[in-house]
C-alpha cells in the first residue's frame, strides 16, 4: 500500500498537521476525518464573534474543506466520524453521519487531534433551551442569537472563557451574572491577582460576581425555557439565557478503545515527537497532554497555539524528518475590556504544589514613561526558586501594556534566566514604550533584593 | 577623612548612582556636580515636549536639586563645572559657574557622568539665530518657542533623534525637510527595513527626505536669522528653523585630562564593574562604553535605560557592594507617527563588519489574529548565525505590535537562544494579541528551513 496519512479531526492540530505534512511530502496520501461540520477555524474567536467585534463568522474559518483539496490535494470529509481505531490491522473504521454507512480505510500513519469537549455540570435542566455551551461556530451562532433577545445572562464559570464571555455579552444590553465555584474568580491564577479585575468588574462594569457558590439546577417554564438558576447556597437568579463554561475536557474515548495511553492528566500521553505508545500513531492538540517545563511533570492545558505546534511537530514526525515539543510554559493571556490578563509559568500555588521552594514580589508601575499621556498601570507578580535565582512564573494584568511583559518572561523562562539575567536585560527604550527602566527589570531588581535580603 | 562618593554629572547616570548609593548605605556623603542647570531630567522626553504631547517641561524632571537634599541627603550643585581630576591626591576642582570662583574637594570614590554633547558639523552660520541643536530642556523650549512661528523646518541628520523630531514638528502647521548624509535614512538599519518607512513618511506624511546629501552653509539675512540650508549638491532649502541631529559624542575630556583611558569608541573604557584604569574612579552613562553581548567587542550606544543600569552597577561597587554590566545588544524603539520602528542584535551590515556568517529571512505578517479589526502588519528581519542557529539579531517595524516582538528577540538573544528555541516557544496567544502562531515563532520557522536549505 502507499503512504496514507490520516488524521481524526481537523480543527487546529490536525488542519496544521495536514498543511505541514503536505508541504514536507507533495506525494503522499492525507486525509482527514471531522465528526462536526466545520474544520479548520479559530474556537479562539467565538467571544469576539457573540461579541459583535467580528461581524461574519465565516471570518473564523481559515480554510474551507474543498480549499484544502484544491490547494494542497488533502482529502477532507466532515460529518465523518471515526469510531474505531484497529493498530493490528492499522485500519479505522468511519461512520458518515449523514448516510449512517460505515467503512473502514487503511492508514500508515494515523493522527489523533480529536480535541476537547465542554464539561458539563450533572445537574437539572441541562437540555432548556436557551442553555448553551461554547466550542462550535454553531453554539456561538445560537448564543448571539438568543442574545440579542435576551435581558439576563448567566454565566456559569469564571475561567477565562468565562470571563471572555462576560465582555461579549457586555456589548449588549443585559444584566450579567457570573458563578463561580472556586472561592475567586479565574482559579488558575493566584487569588490576590485577580482582587483588581474582581473590584473593577463588579465596581465600573456592573457585573454580578458570585463566587464559592455553583450551580445546582436549571429551571425552565412549561415551553422548556430557561428561566432561573439556581444555585448550591440557595440563590435564585432570573436568566433568559445561561451559558456553561466551567471547562473542557480531552476527546480520548476512541483513544482509550484502542489501546492508547493516557496520563494522569487524562489526555493522550505523548512523547516530544508527539508519538502515543502504539506504533505509527501520534496525537496532537487539545486530546494531547504536554509536559510543564519548569516541573518536568506532565500537564495538560488546551491551547490553540500549542495545538498548531503539536501539529507541526507531528507532521515533521509522520513524514519521515524529526522535530520535537518540548513542552509549554502555561503562557496565557486574554482581554477583558480594557484590561490585559496574562502569565506564564507557576503561580504560587502551582509551585507550592511542585513543592519548589520560592520567593514573589509584586510591582505596581506604569508600562511608559509617567509623563507620556497615555501611560497605564500594570502590576506584575513575579516568583523566582530560592536556590537558583531562576524564574519560575510571572503574571501580569492591568490596563497597561501586560502583553509584552509576560512574553519577555515566557522567553526568559524557557531560557532559564535569573532574577540578574533581567536585571540587565537590554530591552528597547523610548517614552512611548516604557519607562526608563521597564518593569520587567524593576520587579526582577526587587525580586533578587529580597532573595538576597538587601535593599533594592 | 570620611567617605565621600562623588559624582560629576547628575542627569541619567549619576543621578541614579546616587540614590542607588544612599539606599545602599545612609552614612556616606554624597555630592553630585553638575554643569547645566538640570539634574535628573528625562532627555528622551524633549522630542513629545516639542511636539506637544506633553505640555509642560517641568514633567520632564525625575527630581529637582533640592529634592534630592531633602529625601535623600544628596548634595547637589548645578551650574559647577569640575574642572580638573587629580586622581593622586583623590581631588577635584571645581569652578562655580555662577561665582566663578573655583575650589577643590577631596573624594574617597569618584563617578564620572558626564553623559555626551551633540556633534555639531564644521560648517557656516552655525551660530545663526534659528538654529539648534538638542539636548537640554532649553533648546526643547528654545525650539518650540520657534517652530510657533515658522513655516519651514529643515532637520539636520536622519537617525533616530531626526526622525522623531520629524514627528515633533509634524503636529505644527509646517513644511519639513530632513537632510541625511548617508544613502537612506535610519543609517544604523539594513537599507531593505527602511524602505517602507521612507515611503510612508514621504508619501503618506509629505516630508521631504534627502538622503546623500550633507549641509554645507547656513545663510541668514542681514540680521543674523537663518534663511536658507545649502546643501553639497547645491540645493538651496528655505528654511525658518533648522535643528541638528547628526550624532552625538562621549563628553570625555576632563577624564581624558586625568589619564583615565578611552576606549576604540571614543567613550570611557570601564569594565564589568564600571571602573576606569584609575583606581577609585568610575565611569557610568552616555560618557562610558558598553561591551556588545554578542561580538564581544566594545561598542558605544547612548541610551537612558543603559546609563540608569550602568549607574545602579557603579553605585553597588562604590558601597562596598558586588555588581556586574555585562553589556548590551544595541536594543532600541522610535515611534514615528502610526509606526513603531524597533531592532536588537546586529543589522546585515553589522554582523558582516564582525565577520559573522548568518542568515537572514524577513516575514511580513498581521500581529493580532487576522479577524479582530485592529490587526496591522508588522516586518521581520531576522538574522542567526549559521554554524550555530543562534538568534543574532531582529528588526521588527510596522503599525503592528513591533515592541513585544522586538524585547522577546532581545531576551531570546540574551539567553543564546536558537531558532528551533524559538520555534517552541509558549507565548502566551489569545486572537487581540497575536496570531495562533506568533510572527516572532513564524519567523523563527522561515529561517530555520533557510538554514537547513528544507521547506518550511
Amino acid at each position: 500500500m502507499s503512504e496514507h496519512l490520516v488524521i481524526i479531526g481537523g480543527v487546529a492540530a490536525g488542519a496544521k498537521a495536514a498543511a505541514k505534512a503536505r508541504r514536507l511530502n507533495p506525494n503522499i496520501k492525507i486525509t482527514i476525518y471531522n465528526e462536526s461540520e466545520h474544520v479548520s477555524y479559530s474556537a479562539c474567536g467565538l467571544p469576539y464573534f457573540i461579541e459583535g467585534i467580528i461581524q461574519e463568522s465565516k471570518k473564523l474559518f481559515i480554510r474551507l474543506p474543498e480549499q484544502f483539496k484544491e490547494k494542497d490535494n488533502i482529502n477532507v470529509f466532515v460529518k465523518h466520524k471515526v469510531i474505531k481505531i484497529s493498530p493490528e490491522f492499522k485500519k479505522i473504521e468511519v461512520l458518515n453521519l449523514d448516510t449512517n454507512k460505515r467503512y473502514e480505510v487503511e492508514y500508515t500513519k494515523l493522527l489523533i487531534a480529536t480535541g476537547a469537549s465542554p464539561i458539563l455540570p450533572k445537574i437539572e435542566g441541562l437540555d432548556l433551551k436557551n442553555v448553551f455551551d461554547l466550542r462550535t461556530v454553531e453554539d456561538a451562532i445560537a448564543i448571539k442569537n438568543r442574545t440579542l433577545i435576551s435581558k439576563k445572562v448567566v454565566i456559569i464559570g469564571a475561567g477565562y472563557i468565562g470571563l471572555e464571555l462576560l465582555e461579549s455579552f457586555s456589548a449588549y444590553d443585559v444584566e450579567i451574572t457570573i458563578i463561580e465555584r472556586a472561592d475567586q474568580i479565574l482559579p488558575v491564577y493566584d487569588a490576590d491577582i485577580t482582587v483588581e479585575i474582581h473590584k473593577f468588574l463588579t465596581e465600573e462594569k456592573n457585573i454580578k460576581i458570585i463566587t464559592n457558590d455553583a450551580v445546582q439546577k436549571l429551571i425552565g417554564d412549561s415551553e422548556n425555557n430557561l428561566k432561573q438558576v439556581q444555585t448550591s447556597s440557595g440563590m435564585l437568579i432570573d436568566a433568559d439565557i445561561a451559558v456553561i463554561a466551567i471547562g473542557v475536557k480531552p476527546n480520548t474515548e476512541i483513544a482509550k478503545n484502542a489501546r492508547i495511553e493516557t496520563g494522569i492528566t487524562g489526555a493522550i500521553k505523548v512523547n516530544e515527537k508527539m508519538e502515543t505508545n502504539i506504533p505509527d500513531i501520534y496525537a496532537a492538540g487539545d486530546c494531547a497532554e504536554q509536559v510543564n517545563l519548569i516541573t518536568g511533570k506532565s500537564t495538560w492545558i488546551p491551547l490553540g497555539s500549542t495545538a498548531n505546534k503539536q501539529g507541526r511537530t507531528a507532521a515533521i514526525n509522520m513524514t519521515g524528518g524529526s522535530a520535537s515539543f518540548n513542552g509549554i510554559l502555561g503562557s496565557n493571556i486574554f482581554k477583558l475590556f480594557e484590561y490585559t490578563v496574562s502569565g506564564t509559568g507557576l503561580s504560587e500555588t502551582e509551585a507550592q504544589k511542585a513543592k519548589i521552594d520560592y520567593e514573589t514580589t509584586t510591582l505596581i508601575h506604569k508600562d511608559t514613561a509617567g509623563y507620556m499621556p497615555g501611560s497605564q498601570i500594570v502590576t506584575i507578580k513575579l516568583l523566582a526558586e530560592k536556590a537558583t535565582h531562576r524564574i519560575i512564573g510571572a503574571h501580569v494584568i492591568g490596563k497597561g501594556d501586560a502583553d509584552k511583559r509576560t512574553n519577555i518572561f515566557a522567553t526568559a523562562i524557557t531560557a532559564k534566566m535569573t532574577t540578574n539575567d533581567l536585571i540587565n536585560l537590554d530591552l528597547a527604550y523610548a517614552p512611548p514604550f516604557s519607562p526608563t527602566i521597564d518593569p520587567v527589570i524593576m520587579s526582577a531588581q526587587l525580586l533578587q533584593a529580597k532573595l538576597e535580603n538587601k535593599t533594592e
